[in-house]
């Protein structure tokens, strides 16, 4: 699977920005793969693109359009299926990170056929992966682990792969989840695929590279996590990872979905995160910590990332306040 | 999924006993669930049942007939169809384990309809599962788990719940593979199921039981085991086990599948196996070492069981040359 591009993005009737985040990732990791963004009448976000129509999009070359929103109640409306019905007449493909899919509304199937046009679920992995052959792949590798879901990964992921290409280094940002496929164009839902291929499947998405390369590979989930950690240990083993980034939210209470459980310390992440990886890669080490702080007043966070830098002598940064420049340069004297 | 005993086995045209060895665990572990055998003419395998007619089996009540043959190149013969469609004729049940499905081959499917009757491909889930909730459940668990793939875990789960309810304990084997699926008549296929749910479905086999009642769990795979780990690490967070059981093959060189890595100490094993299954219950400790001695002389057996079960001051024993009693002698203290 690999989207075609340059994308159209479908801002649609979202309620406020935050239900247009995918939206607003593409365009913050994309910009140049974005030519412009559609949006229904009562649209209340803007990710600032040109506002165009599906024939201006199409003549200007768009190839998918992408729906970057989330629909409420996880149903697709008349008023979307009438666009995206428009976009695939115009020749375009339609890409979504839904749980609920384009390929399950019928108009919409046979209107893609009819256009020899795809419709692309990407939450939903389609080709089948082997088991994996834990054989040592060429190239290199770092992966973000976490101390719980929804702390950063993707984020993390997508600031050090623009740092290392912004310093000439060749770098491919490697996409587990939905969001960060309609990003980059590629990847897989790790935990949308069966469980024996978790593994195999990311050995496949991060092929045998050249030397100098590196794959930034988006983690998914946490060790520690208890409804999700083997999705995360498939994804560790392969990964094969010569680097880690833990990445922490310091405000979280409990691990999400689960008041039962606490989260990990840092240490004890570090450590199982370290054991873990070294049945596939042996040499692993982390090389810094990533933290949200976005909970956080900014005199509070820096206080914690110095707390933190000082315990376990690795870099600490928060990619958004400060970018993930430091953890780049420890990345690279590996 | 509930398979309706009894139970016709199929033996079809095993090439040799090793063939039919799922005819054979289910007769060994559930003879009062098999009514019968049938063979086709190049058989040359029996496990000791009456050989019967299709028509015999019906008019004896058989209700389901399960394929306890594993087929040649994943092929399905027309003389297993003409056996399989009779069956379905006399208002029997299919159930099977193999890779290529029952449900794929258009004349059963549509004599499955007429007929009133199912077909049950275990090794594929057909229900959802949820989300893990991570919440502790009454009852207690037992789980095997193993240094590798195939060292035993089945063989020794089931054991250990006969070994329990021959002394009176309310105790049940829950079966996580497809072998053991057809055993028990019920159960999940913990590796075919999409990656997030792997704790879910566990957590749903084994629900909320009553204080006093063991349920025995089938491991699957190993913490140590690079293409494979994601699955056990799942199944051993939906377990929340009480009690471990280690199982070991000793003459095994590497790690089943992967001619690179070698299987872990069993110390080493013991312990990431009691980290990883520290997060749902972390009063979790092992009872007991299993060990697979069927490559080894009596003597060599004894000699090694004697230098682990010093090593580790835990009961070792071979269930097959031993019993399970010392281990459940220990499980009963807890």
């Amino acid at each position: 699977m690999e989207l075609k591009q340059p994308y159209l993005l479908f801002l649609g009737d979202a309620a406020d920005s935050l239900a247009a985040k995918v939206a607003q990732g593409i365009k913050t990791w994309r910009p140049e793969a974005c030519m412009g963004q559609i949006r229904l009448e009562n649209c209340h976000a803007d990710v600032g693109l040109k506002d165009v129509t599906i024939q201006e999009a199409a003549k200007a070359g768009a190839k998918t359009l992408v729906i970057g929103v989330a629909n409420r109640g996880g149903i697709i409306s008349k008023e979307w299926v009438s666009v995206l019905l428009e976009a695939l007449d115009a020749g375009m493909d339609l890409a979504a990170g839904l749980h609920n899919r384009l390929n399950d509304i019928p108009e919409l199937v046979e209107s893609a056929a009819r256009n020899g046009c795809k419709l692309y679920d990407v939450r939903f992995p389609t080709q089948t992966y082997p088991v994996a052959s834990g054989k040592k792949r060429s190239g290199k590798r770092v992966l973000t682990v976490g101390t719980d879901c929804s702390v950063g990964k993707m984020y993390t992921s997508l600031a050090i792969e623009k740092e290392l290409k912004d310093r000439g280094v060749d770098a491919d940002f490697r996409a587990t989840g939905q969001t960060g496929i309609l990003i980059s164009g590629a990847g897989v839902s790790a935990d949308a695929v069966v469980a024996d291929f978790i593994s195999g499947a990311i050995e496949t998405i991060s092929p045998a590279n050249s030397d100098g390369h590196w794959d930034v590979i988006e983690g998914q989930g946490s060790l520690f996590h208890a409804s999700f950690a083997g999705v995360t240990t498939g994804l560790i083993h392969g990964a094969q990872a010569d680097a880690l980034v833990l990445c922490h939210e310091p405000t979280r209470t409990h691990m999400r979905g689960l008041p039962e459980y606490a989260l990990p310390g840092l240490k004890e992440c570090m450590e199982r995160n370290i054991a873990t990886a070294s049945l596939t890669n042996p040499k692993v080490q982390f090389v810094g910590v990533s933290i949200n702080t976005s909970g956080l007043e900014e005199k509070a966070a820096l206080e914690y990332m110095d707390k933190v830098e000082s315990e376990l002598g690795l870099p600490v940064v928060d990619p958004f306040r400060q970018g993930v420049a430091r953890i780049v340069d420890r990345l690279l004297e590996l």
